[in-house]
């Protein structure tokens, strides 16, 4: 709906990607349903996924022993987190909606999209014992996970040799997202788009495109352990 | 015994820290049985983990559409990946046993850690289709993953709010480990170091280079879904 506000996350080397053309897809639908649409192309920022010392700009709370989660911590309260975070942190609470496009690496997103998720969701920010999970700090937003995979739906079935595909989203849905706060929508998965047709990947554009169009009247998951592992 | 090839992924920031001596104990140990013990510092090697053009030398295979996977297949066939990964193709290639040391960071491991096995794994190298899983490339190897939590050991029990941790092992010791025929050994887990006193982390390390002692002898988990999530 008209001014809602989405963050796309994006992680592909090749605009003329499959993961490309999704990205775009969403820029195009949701901004003609009126939303402010923002995205952190990860790839063409050059974006940092090493979690350092040159992350807290100035001087360390403790240098003696480099402790990354306190460093953070602190350096969030004093406004002295380096610039690239405080840029991804502003892109993250103006957002409802947080859309995450990438191919599946071994399991998971690739390194530089990890890298986001170490270094932007730092301690105070996102999370504040015992404000996690429910009561997370980016409460009230959702998150979706959009991917392509390399293996079949039958290989990521559950029995198949890869598991049931639900199984490599807890760490991703729950212990990040769920953790901060964040509700989570379904994931948007196209299986193997290079052992398809050109026809088939043209209906998986088509697909995420019509998903988009109602994506505001979905509930989200139920993230427990019931709704991956049964 | 002496003789075996040991290589350590090791993934924190400072030297100081419970990683480290975990870390320098492994090497120790190992060392002391007459291993020989590689390690690959990360962070002191400032290792790369975006996985972009920079790791082909030379020419694309298709210069029209990057696809990373492709790239680095045939790149590797014709020995033109970048010499840091070389680098460490070797040192895996020479290695029996596999220890990855890093902190937990989102229910995995740190960015820079996912980068290594996003950019080292390469197709015809650690798998070949159908060389994955059982007959994947580096089978008659072992793989061990130590690492420390922010969480307790309660919170990552069954029924707790983090879920039973085996349920986060399983993209790292069956999608990617198991994926490239490596076997995989107990994780061996140092829960909440932080909020423990200086005398439990102690016997922390004790605990880890007692179970280095014996280690040769142990026999693989059964890396299959019932592991996990029984």
């Amino acid at each position: 709906p008209p001014g809602r506000k989405v963050l796309i996350v994006y992680a592909h080397q090749e605009p003329k990607s499959l993961n490309g053309s999704l990205k775009r897809i969403a820029v195009e639908e949701l901004s003609k349903q009126g939303c402010s649409v923002t995205v952190s192309d990860l790839y063409a920022m050059q974006f940092e996924p090493r979690a350092t010392r040159n992350d807290i700009v100035g001087c360390l709370h403790n240098s003696e022993e480099f402790n990354y989660g306190v460093e953070t911590r602190e350096a969030y309260k004093r406004g002295c987190l380096s610039n690239d975070l405080i840029e991804e942190q502003k892109k993250v609470q103006e957002a409802d909606l947080l859309i995450f496009q990438f191919p599946l690496y071994w399991f998971s997103m690739p390194a530089i999209m990890k890298g986001w998720m170490d270094r932007v969701l730092v301690q105070g920010f996102a999370h504040e014992f015992p404000n996690c999970y429910d009561s997370g700090l980016l409460k009230n937003k959702l998150a979706l996970f959009s991917f392509t995979t390399g293996g079949s739906k039958e290989m990521y079935a559950k029995g198949g040799i890869s598991g049931d595909i639900r199984y490599l989203l807890w760490p991703i849905q729950h212990g990040i997202m769920h953790f901060c706060g964040v509700k989570v929508l379904a994931p948007h998965i196209c299986f193997a788009p290079e052992y398809v047709s050109e026809e088939k990947r043209k209906e998986m554009l088509i697909a995420w495109a019509q998903r988009l169009k109602t994506l505001w009247k979905e509930e989200p998951i139920n993230c427990s352990p019931e709704w991956y592992f049964k």
